[in-house]
């Protein structure tokens, strides 16, 4: 098991990286204040992990544990779910020292931290992520919240939690097509801020792909570390945290232009990063070989580049331009400048910025 | 005019208290940092002061300014309305740059602050309250939230205004019963922390109740600072400003009882405070001098004391038991000891409180 703190003052917190941490009570104990937890989690999930963790808890004396089980996928990540969360826990008269545990991907962990930010103005949370998406990248940072008709992510707040135990044998039973979208966010790291862990990926994606355990911990560790290093610099996203929306300006407009759950979330962000690369070419921040650099990385980790196949230029800047990056009606976009190191700028012409996607578009690619 | 800072390190802001502080542009531009605002106000509220606020905003250059009109009253203090704040924001294309101003009373100012606190992960916001309930109380202490057919104010989060501008003038179109209501609130600074104040609420009640400017300012600004005595103390609740709640536990119950509106908040309270006396007389912290003086206080402003004459000790219990307050099911009150200090105790006894409601229930009160 390896260890990270996240150093957020009074509001810091550990990640435990490892195999079997579905079974630490040791570890779970200590973040528990109350006597009440619900665990939230989905119908996906339930099947294989909730008993587990039940049995885990259940170590813990004196505590009541109840479930609730939401359908699995971003689509339910609304005010309507949301909403079941809060009235299980008035339902079950759980008072403000109950903590929530969320068992899950992003969607679960992204619903239960919103719940717990607004339940009684704020409840603890523990985050136990189920997916290589959640475990690298929603885990860390506080982000909370529930999708709008109109926009992505668009309510939520800031909370952090207790505790995540990201246990690696949860990944054994992930779909291929989550690995690969999970894997999108740990390029993006090697892409922002990390050339030398690029360039580990290059010599090991296969054998991620191939789910070999030991490299799995380790991209998963860099990966925390190097979202948590930029988080602590910037809790409230004010700066560099913005950079880590590499990809994710693109990959919204993507996923609210085609419903959100047709592409993963992980997909939708390796084509916003590819976007992003080729957008960063045009600026004449990157050459020819990045873009193929990028490119071919994403290939290997089965990740979409091109947009979808119906999407167009309107349609993306309708979307971007809501994108909470924006001040003031500008766009503000985060490019590569040079490759290993992301900007925010407002440079791009909204031109160029058309251009740019309408050839991109021409060349929409399905999901296989 | 008069200023109270709360200080809250980099949350702190300034109260304004005083006449003709809608008209004040210097006031409100230093605390608007994006180009867009939003109103939010209610169908009473707006043919009063929405023009009056508009013009003064428009003396604020290169400000959009657009209006949202919800329905008056606790009744709608939810999670719909919540929505229709949240949708408008997002129709608009309001970025996390913009301001949104709450015009109205305390339901327009905890669903607006709410609103805030949730749109995009955060945004900041301007109190504006034109009842006397939401300037000495609702205005002080960043709570937010909305209700749930469940339970009063078990959604909510802590976000902290820019600026609170309190203005008196406001308080000349509201009618007498809310006038009560707010004074409620303003024996309870009296009552839970202050003897002196009590003393001096005692020597000008009439005057108060007759809209003395002088005497109303005066009375608002001691009890915004007591309360922003208490918060600065103890920001998220965890021990002193939870005897901000004398009467809200017993009011929370009448409220969820009656049905949200029938009863208004401060009346509740006014019950609520009248019903922690006597359990405080039961308990021998106070003796029978004590519980006639506080009701006569509350008398001679219009309150209720005893509870509607419809409600049973056991809606009372049921409600009290998802009091915010409560511990593990321990049920928690805010009693007096002596008059002039409040405790939080669990001392309590079940039996003695279902005894104590029964008699009060026994001469239960309708409003006149």
């Amino acid at each position: 098991m390896q260890t990270l703190n996240v150093d957020l003052g009074d509001r810091s917190y550990p990640i435990h990286i490892g195999p079997a941490l579905l079974d630490r009570d040791d570890l779970i104990r200590p973040h528990i204040t109350g006597r009440q937890v619900m665990i939230v989690t989905n119908d996906t999930v339930a099947p294989l992990y909730r008993q587990q963790l039940e049995t885990t808890l259940a170590r813990i004396e004196g505590l009541e544990v109840i479930t609730l089980i939401l359908p699995d996928g971003e689509a339910y990540k609304n005010l309507q779910h949301l909403e079941r969360i809060w009235t299980g826990l008035l339902e079950a008269r759980f008072s403000r020292t109950a903590t929530l545990i969320a068992l899950g991907g992003g969607v679960i962990g992204d619903m239960t931290g919103f719940a717990a930010a607004t339940y009684q103005r704020g409840i603890p949370f523990i985050q136990i992520p189920t997916t290589l998406l959640s475990q690298v990248d929603s885990s860390v940072g506080g982000k909370t919240g529930v999708n709008h008709p109109l926009g992505k992510n668009m309510i939520g707040a800031f909370h952090q939690p207790q505790l995540v135990l990201a246990d690696t044998d949860t990944l054994s039973t992930l779909p291929q097509r989550e690995l690969s979208a999970g894997m999108a966010e740990v390029i993006k790291y090697g892409l922002l801020g990390d050339l030398e862990f690029l360039s580990w990926l290059e010599a090991h994606m296969e054998a991620l792909m191939a789910r070999d355990a030991t490299l799995l911990t380790e991209a998963i560790l860099q990966s925390c570390a190097c979202k948590a290093r930029l988080v602590a610099e910037d809790e409230r996203e004010g700066g560099v945290r913005a950079l880590l929306n590499l990809g994710h300006t693109f990959g919204h407009a993507i996923e609210t232009e085609m419903g959100y759950g047709c592409w993963l979330h992980g997909e939708a962000v390796g084509s916003g990063m590819y976007l992003a690369t080729v957008a960063s070419q045009r600026m004449g921040w990157l050459d020819q070989a990045d873009v193929l650099r990028v490119a071919t990385l994403l290939e290997r980790a089965h990740l979409p580049t091109h947009p979808p196949e119906n999407m167009t230029p309107k349609a993306f800047l309708k979307h971007m331009a809501v994108d909470k990056k924006n001040i003031d009606g500008h766009l503000r976009l985060v490019l590569l400048k040079p490759l290993g190191q992301a900007v925010l700028t407002t440079a791009m012409p909204q031109a160029e910025l058309e251009q740019m996607l309408t050839t991109e578009c021409q060349s929409g690619q399905a999901l296989s």
